[in-house]
């Protein structure tokens, strides 16, 4: 049984978690209490030096990084990878493309818009960060324009990546309404056998 | 030939050039004028949906992304890489940080506060970003005080990724002086046979 330290509210924690329920891998989280300080403490730091959740505990294999935990469960379960190298490359391709301009920005302005008391909220960093979001989903948008999914002939863990904030309803700038054709592909996501919201599969930190 | 689609100002261009170099690849530059819009290009999105350097292009392949760009090369050429599939989940890993935390924050800090005029640059959002640089630097410098490289024994592809931003001279408050342990390890990249400054290495969009 698998072990994944995380906590609901994470997007990146989501990555990892749908990702093993989608390929039907035995596995349960491990409550990550990140409001009251959890990933800062010592032992948390020596499980994983970067300080962040998602962490896999696979017997003593510990992994860091939601990408290398899907790419780790994609490669053990033989589901959710590319079927060929040119498909392997554009899913790595997506996955840094999410981790570089989508969730590296989409994480940051949630956690800032609805986490952080209001009077540390600052518009000027917020609407910098909405404009930067609003680039990449344009940039997905157009590739879900063209293809049914970003990087395959079927969903991959690149979906998964690109995914992993856009079900949370908490604002962020980010409207279903407004991107038709990613509208359309979370449906799809979503419509996955086993598919739950991040709040269903991991224990949430608030609320 | 290959051909890698780039400009010297570029932090990610310069991870796939110095790759190539390293690995003592045969790729020449293909100036993209950026500042002037180059990317924009529905020529260039033809090529890259993503509107981003670094671009390579290898007969008929076309790669984007530049962690792909150095996955690929690393493959082709044998070098580079981790020895290990536990060494190849790590670079992965430190690469993946590269693009989430490190890369992502230094590259629009260092955009905002070089390369936008004067009057738009903005000292709430780069003072924002600046927190997160230093978050990012601190984790890498408790690694490099444990390892002599981020995720072999030998220099990878992870630690040119990580580094692409911090040779760079310009102010993106970054200094050396005071992360002893990144400084050591800046050095002993230099000191690669081969090694180029990225704007020895690429051609230059300004100055």
């Amino acid at each position: 049984m698998m072990k994944l330290h995380c906590f609901g509210e994470s997007g990146n924690a989501y990555k990892a978690a749908l990702t093993l329920t989608l390929a039907d891998a035995a596995w349960e989280p491990v409550f990550v209490d990140f409001f009251q300080g959890a990933t800062r403490t010592p032992e948390f730091r020596a499980l994983n030096v970067m300080g962040e959740v998602p962490v896999l505990e696979d017997g003593d294999l510990v992994l860091s990084q939601s990408a290398v935990i899907q790419d780790y469960v994609s490669s053990k379960t033989g589901k959710l990878g590319g079927k060929s190298a040119a498909e392997r490359r554009d899913v790595l391709r997506w996955m840094f493309f999410d981790n570089h301009k989508l969730s590296g920005v989409a994480g940051p302005l949630r956690f800032n818009m609805n986490f952080l008391p209001e009077d540390k909220r600052n518009a000027d960093v917020n609407n910098f960060m909405a404009m930067r979001l609003a680039s990449a989903l344009k940039v997905m948008e157009t590739q879900l324009s063209e293809t049914q999914w970003l990087a395959a002939d079927d969903i991959t863990i690149a979906d998964i990546a690109c995914a992993g904030y856009l079900f949370y309803t908490e604002d962020f700038t980010f409207d279903r309404a407004d991107y038709p054709n990613i509208n359309r592909w979370l449906t799809a996501i979503a419509d996955q056998p086993g598919w739950k919201h991040p709040y269903d599969l991991m224990p949430r930190a608030l609320g």
